[in-house]
């Protein structure tokens, strides 16, 4: 029960190699190498061949798949096989599942790359290319990849050199000084908006409780951030501090309770639903600065998705949940980076779509969350453990 | 600038009437007491009158409406004046926004009850009661509230005796045997059932993967929970457990990844896809157990809610926000009791439309999400810190 | 089986009268109020005489106890009754067992203060004065107070005005503007320092890692604080930084990994070991800037007290832990206020030996250990949930 | 500026060779591969020879010294160098300062193993053996070892089979089902005690407060557990748990405050100091049970460390830190399994005493806990997020 697989590239350095060989002998089978070409220099890629060798056929299948995503790929490899939906939204049985990988599929003899890349999804074959196709929007007769044996997956090596935020990757910088990261991620956002690269914020309410809320805006008016995704709570405590000063009741320059301000947050929304949108309260002239102005003024892209803990919500607020995660994915495509700023919600939500070759920097105050979403995201996740509110004005202090 | 009120109740020991006082101080006015009636023995109420000496009419205003929050109410209380809407899904400014706490409006010299209470909405009066309306459901011409001098509100006393779970209320079981709460809430849970009273779950997946999905299932089956509010990912972790083993793609056998596991939930996902619905693949005899099983073919009310981040999804989840708010108000209407099970977003979403008299008991392993939901949640609050699987576990053990 | 209490005093906004009855009911037992004298407005304070209706002789004890802890005093208070021990460190059993509030004993027909109060000692009288000794400290022979009876205490009420760091008391701080709580501390530190009031530093190596160092280096330069309480690392890592520039190996201008730095902080340790202290290595040159450099040449009093983690430990380390609390406990004697920054071990220690009525500050990451020293801590404790090493260049920015 | 590294092992599965190759390319060096013997099947080591090309002297001794803590050493390794100690307790500039792996020195043309393995140590040699010292322990003459370029370490290879309690090293256990962790652990627990093998544990006061004290005596009296460290609490608590049925004030049974509760900690260690001991105590009759008294009568090994925070302390406690360690490290010595239950602090201590190869387990309800004991501690370290004291309880059941 033996089958030969091929892997290329920095197989040592990356740590792909280790992943093989340790995947082959925790599920209990073994290998043989049948010929290594070692990179001799850095710059040099090496080349195994090795041989998979099972005990049961089942065990076979399974390490079969579980190289394939390591990257490997077989040595003789399979024709893609596409089988046609048998209606809407199924999937033929078994179907290959994508990594946030990029991706190659071998038909007619040659390997062809998959656009759309995110995890989670089908293959599809269009007239024209190969696409990640969510299961929910596969239609009837669309022809479904189904062998993994057809696929080769190309998972990011550790960065040869620093990366566009000068981290090297996978660091979580816990109990660490904050502004050392501050001015890394100031270098690396100066280069991508002189490159024209995007850059989309992913924000949770506490950017707005903790002070952030200024900074934030002032990095997208200076054209450094230039998407946004969030939830309805962001607008809406962006929205009261703006009118009545106070964010979930707290008055925001003194930091204490205000007696009314329970009730803040739904007066804000209130007087949106009065002018019909936050759009037209800016037409009307009643909110005239802030966050959710500064968005719509400059004319980035966002959207702020509906949840279950919602008040309002607000009109601009997207309450279906297919179409918020089909805006979304639309905002962060082809984005450089992505800064998720306290909110593990929406964070792990945009997770599931990025491309694993997107930057991404997690900054939270919990230590959990940060691991939690370095470990989901990109290969690229920067990790920081620090005060959301403190951190944006460093990095916008930096960027001045 | 004087203004008198009246509270009547259990001021002293409830803790109201040093709120009363500290209110007053707090914000710089002063008072003076007019008569104050104590209470002299335990079962006796106190009654408080009391006179505010405010220092301009803004300050007046705002402890007015604060003293009216936490019991009070103007000696002489005022009529309820109630100004139509203008137009669909907008209040009059400024309009009365409700606590969670019982409620009653002045009306024609006699105070009514207010119906459907919860947090954030607004009092309607319809030809035959007074209500609680969110402010996106009000229609134009609705007559609404827009005076706190005609309302007085109850907030919940500290309970004189232990309450249904044994607990004294705001009882926070960190660093504690947790056994020792499994106990009480399983007499209180026989108790409840003896009485034909309603217990709502909120359940977050992580039930599934610490292994407490049985646990729960049989709460359902032998009817000490009669309702279940979640998201996407507790049922699509439930059928990926069922069908395949595994939870995340870890065996929830060994608690060791699989290595096809990462796929799992897609699988399930597709599979339930080519069924139609879960409640087909039930019909279908492909699912047979479970708690998802267990939670249709009892019949309980249930709700799916979406979020940002769910895979598929699957087709009982109800994607439109508005929708499965609704659906979860309805749900927990007349609950006696809400067990809060490591889902902090379902749980927030349910604490805001929860009356402030329903007990809850939240469970987590975080301490500062139980601290959060405690917090926010009904006067009745429990928090327990521990590891969710092990908990229904016991608990299920305990009501065999 | 009733007793006759008084109390006096700010009772009703300070919520003490609440606890008293709740008290009386939670554990079974009745009261009557015999006479209540309310002060009618802000300035005045009340008096009540209440009468306790206990079941049993023990719930009597119990009670008295625990009424006597709220500051209740028996209407005919007995006799201080003090039984010499009988041996070094022995109290006698029943003894009374101090709280941390302001307390007086009943001798000879008249009240008379306690000195060096702390939590958790016995009292004894000496031949001038009345004091508070822990147990250990008991010689032989000292009269150890045993009857609660003749005890009352004075806990501290709710401040009427805003405290020195212009918070009301018992706030935690989280998801708030962290500049605020700074903006007051600043406020806070320069009134104390320009009425020469004492402000003790309880630190932990948090502060060196997250770059905090300078800046508390600075505001002990200037004068805002007077001792220091740390352990063996806080030492150590900052002569690892201003020996190699690292703190735990890491840089601290790149936040990055240096290679060798991991053994930094133990060749920071030798080359102390060389010089035979701290103090010689800056006498002779070798350190001549950072934290330790300005708490040893200002002349601060500190103390860095040992535990089984350190490592070396550094010369000016105090290995024996009765030694360390003893110096721990005269730095903090009379001091106005303690900032706990980020060690939940000697916050702890510090928070066991101060009065309650010692303004606390408490800031760390995590907010869990943000509430446990806010609730174990003085009535004033203020918590701030942020990333210390911000938080103290923020705060140095404020008071230059 | 060359020098040659030869490593030999499973250096591919293990890691180790991608560490190697990534540690010259971040430090901005390069290299050669020489020689690179693959191991063809599972059961071979492969053997590498490296060329390392600095750019600079400095980087070359950065590098060496970073790779040989790899577990590379030098082709031609160096003479071992031992410089003598001019003084007591002073290590000459530069020492070696040892990992925690298990470590070889190059001595008249062989290499010969270092004994007492721990991290943060010089390595001295005697007339007998090698072996590390801490440096504080070194004295005039003691010969020191000065450079690396004489030592090859052994960094744990990735275990090929599943360890002594099936799980694959570096697993932390967070959002599973605990139940199966104890399952492996008892199974572990059980060959251990079969083969004669020492366990020691951990132990903080949660595992009191949370009910696990009796199932911890079950272990140790059954021969499961071998030696315990903890600090003083754990017994303070242990003892007012048994003399009064409280931990901490809060009753054991009924999980409440007892209101005489916040005394009986000292209570009871005044009820001890009229013994003199806890042994007394026993030997008088007065403590009878508990986890204490287990310890005392099966005569396992045991260490009470003292710390700035304690009560008391309770003359078991060692409050002398450099007894203390030396306490600790002598009941870990030879261990094969360390069980780390909620107390960072000694966790910590305990671990930088610790050989690499020590299976460790961490258990703590703070993920961020778990991560930091696990990455510190041995190559073996689990993690498991959960309730400590269901924890044991669920141990104990396995085990019975």
């Amino acid at each position: 029960m033996n089958r030969k697989f091929i892997s290329t590239g920095h197989l040592i350095d990356s740590g792909i190699l280790s992943s093989i060989l340790n995947l082959i002998i925790e599920e209990g089978a073994d290998y043989e190498i049948i010929r290594f070409t070692v990179g001799k220099v850095n710059s040099e890629e090496s080349e195994i061949e090795i041989e998979l060798i099972a005990k049961t056929a089942q065990q076979l299948e399974t390490l079969t798949s579980k190289l394939i995503q390591q990257g490997c790929y077989e040595k003789s490899a399979a024709e893609a096989a596409f089988i046609p939906a048998v209606k809407n939204r199924c999937a033929p049985e078994p179907f290959y599942s994508t990594t946030n990988h990029r991706t190659e599929v071998y038909i007619n003899g040659s390997w062809r790359k998959v656009e759309h890349q995110r995890m989670d999804a089908a293959i599809i074959r269009t007239d024209k290319v190969l696409e990640c196709r969510k299961i929910r929007d596969i239609k009837e007769d669309d022809p479904v990849l189904t062998n993994a044996d057809a696929v080769r997956i190309f998972p990011p090596a550790r960065e040869r050199q620093k990366d566009s935020f000068g981290f090297m990757s996978g660091e979580v910088s816990s109990e660490r000084a904050t502004k050392n990261a501050v001015n890394r991620i100031a270098e690396g956002l100066k280069t991508m908006k002189k490159n024209g690269e995007k850059v989309v914020v992913v924000a949770g309410p506490v950017v707005i409780h903790t002070g952030g809320a200024a900074a934030l805006a002032a990095l997208i008016d200076k054209g450094y951030v230039t998407g946004l995704l969030a939830g309805n709570a962001l607008a809406v405590h962006d929205l009261e501090s703006e009118f009545y000063g106070t964010s979930l009741g707290i008055d925001l320059q003194s930091g204490r309770p205000t007696h009314e301000g329970h009730k803040n947050h739904m007066r804000a929304i209130n007087r949106i639903y009065h002018h019909g949108s936050i759009e037209k309260a800016i037409e009307n002239g009643d909110l005239k600065t802030g966050l959710m102005h500064t968005v719509i003024k400059t004319g980035i892209p966002y959207c702020l998705a509906g949840s279950i803990r919602d008040d309002g919500p607000l009109p601009e607020t997207e309450n279906d949940m297919i179409a918020a995660q089909q805006k979304y994915s639309e905002i962060i495509r082809d984005a450089s980076a992505v800064l998720m700023l306290s909110t593990m919600l929406h964070s792990i939500g945009t997770g599931n779509m990025l491309p694993s070759w997107v930057k991404t920097v997690c900054v939270d105050i919990n230590p959990a969350v940060v691991t939690k979403l370095a470990d989901r995201g990109s290969a690229q996740a920067i990790g920081i453990v620090s005060d959301v509110g403190l951190f944006l004005n460093l990095l916008m202090e930096k960027l001045n």
